[in-house]
């Protein structure tokens, strides 16, 4: 997969002095997924692991949960008038016998909801939704120390956004601390899926153990993609959104937001998280 | 439009000691666009300014390119079961006689081709869909020094950034430096559509004066919507994508990154630039 980066000419300007040289850009490009030969969505991502992107995807919205309900993901070649494979199209084929969810994936499969739309149908649509409920059997519990120490270790291990700035990232760690996987992607949904989808066809969901950091804010559709692969902790560098703050409420996961040195908020599910001092009122 | 942000209770921890309070987050709600009664798309925003988000979407996917081809928008009210208005729900009547092109609009405009989806194709597909050329009759050009004030300006009038950490922001400053609107969203092609969509209502497209700047990233998408609104100059505090600057290459779009006090990169349609110094090769 050597299309990560590209380059392209740039003109510099530092305090006045104008030059001109190549400057590495991260790629983006259009992927459409396929399910059983029918076209479901495209998202535009930077190449590399689009099998897992579109097996991950998948998992998010629901239509698979596990490894064996995949028969096969295989680029779509040969069909342009000039019969070049762009690798932009991935079909995943499911197993005999597994069903296709009838949903308007096209849109989004949590807004089944016509007029009613709103956030709580949302929530509800996911709780409903989720082949892997977050267990608790036993509790994963860590210390805030823990938390403070992984995004430094999510930065080092951020290849490509060093030499281009452009990059979103997500990672697994394990609830020791350990890096499980890190994915970029110009598209923080999709590093999220492509880290879910490598999990599903490594047979490793539930990711009942794992924690997830992004690199930027925690939406709803991140919370979203958490609670679809059964991961019982999200955190975040930046912000979370009201809405990402109701689901993990409304699904019981945990969601750190501010992951930023020694500090950090816990905005729902902090039984999973070691608070040595009482919480007092501030 | 109360419903910018929310509270949540937090738990803190900051240095090791630990506090519960209420904290204020940025608000994340799904709004279905309708067009002319028929479901559409379905977006995650931050709630207000939805009627200019619809309209603006609208332009950017190519369906409408002036005020005059709206007949109305409004909520739409009633259709729960409860006969409740979420506000969440917003349809868009054409004026008669206004085609509604024979789109996938579920998907993405810019994706018609088949299995030769590739970037090339996306970049056609806006070149050819476009309702405002950018045209340089007499071109827009700006001194270095006046793009290098504009991210403090825009910082400035970021009003729930402040309170919440959590926005994108995205606005329009003339080409003297002069900030015409701004826009703040949790998703930021939101931001950008509903600037967009104000100055359709508005009458005020093409926005062939306009330079818009962008708080984050500069990916395929804010490039398609600037060029799609007849926007000049595109700047953005941090990266581009490969893709964002191939289309802005094809379009004639100026494309600013990295733009930090007096630094910036320049990556497409540097004439609308005035560079004193000449290019030397760095």
């Amino acid at each position: 997969m050597g299309r990560v980066t590209e380059r392209r000419r740039t003109i510099r300007i530092r305090d006045g002095v104008v030059s001109a040289r190549p400057d590495t850009l991260v790629a983006e490009e259009p992927l459409e997924i396929r399910l059983n030969g029918r076209p479901l969505a495209i998202t535009m991502r930077t190449p590399g692991d689009d099998f897992a992107l579109a097996a991950g995807f998948l998992v998010s919205e629901g239509v698979i949960g596990d490894g064996s309900e995949v028969q096969s993901i295989v680029y779509c070649a040969g069909a342009t008038a000039d019969g070049v494979n762009t690798y932009n199209v991935v079909d995943v084929k499911l197993a005999p016998g597994v069903q296709v969810p009838d949903i308007t994936l096209e849109r989004n499969v949590y807004t089944t909801s016509s007029c009613g739309l709103c956030g709580k149908a949302s929530l509800d649509a996911v709780r409903t939704t989720t082949r892997h409920p977050i267990a608790d059997t036993p509790p994963v519990r860590v210390e805030p120390e823990l938390l403070s120490a992984l995004p430094d270790r999510l930065r080092e291990s951020q290849r490509v956004f060093d030499r281009t700035g452009g990059l979103h990232a997500a990672a697994l760690f394990s609830e020791t601390g350990e890096l499980l996987d890190i994915r970029e992607d110009v598209g923080r949904h999709n590093a999220v899926d492509k880290l879910v989808g490598r999990a599903l066809t490594d047979h490793r969901l539930p990711l009942s153990r794992a924690i997830l950091l992004v690199s930027g804010r925690a939406s709803f559709e991140l919370a979203q993609k958490a609670v679809m692969a059964g991961i019982p902790m999200l955190a975040a560098v930046s912000a979370p959104s009201s809405l990402a703050v109701d689901l993990a409420v409304e699904t019981g996961l945990t969601l750190v937001g501010f992951l930023r040195g020694p500090s950090m908020n816990v905005y729902a599910g902090d039984h999973r998280i070691a608070l040595e001092a009482t919480v007092g009122q501030g």
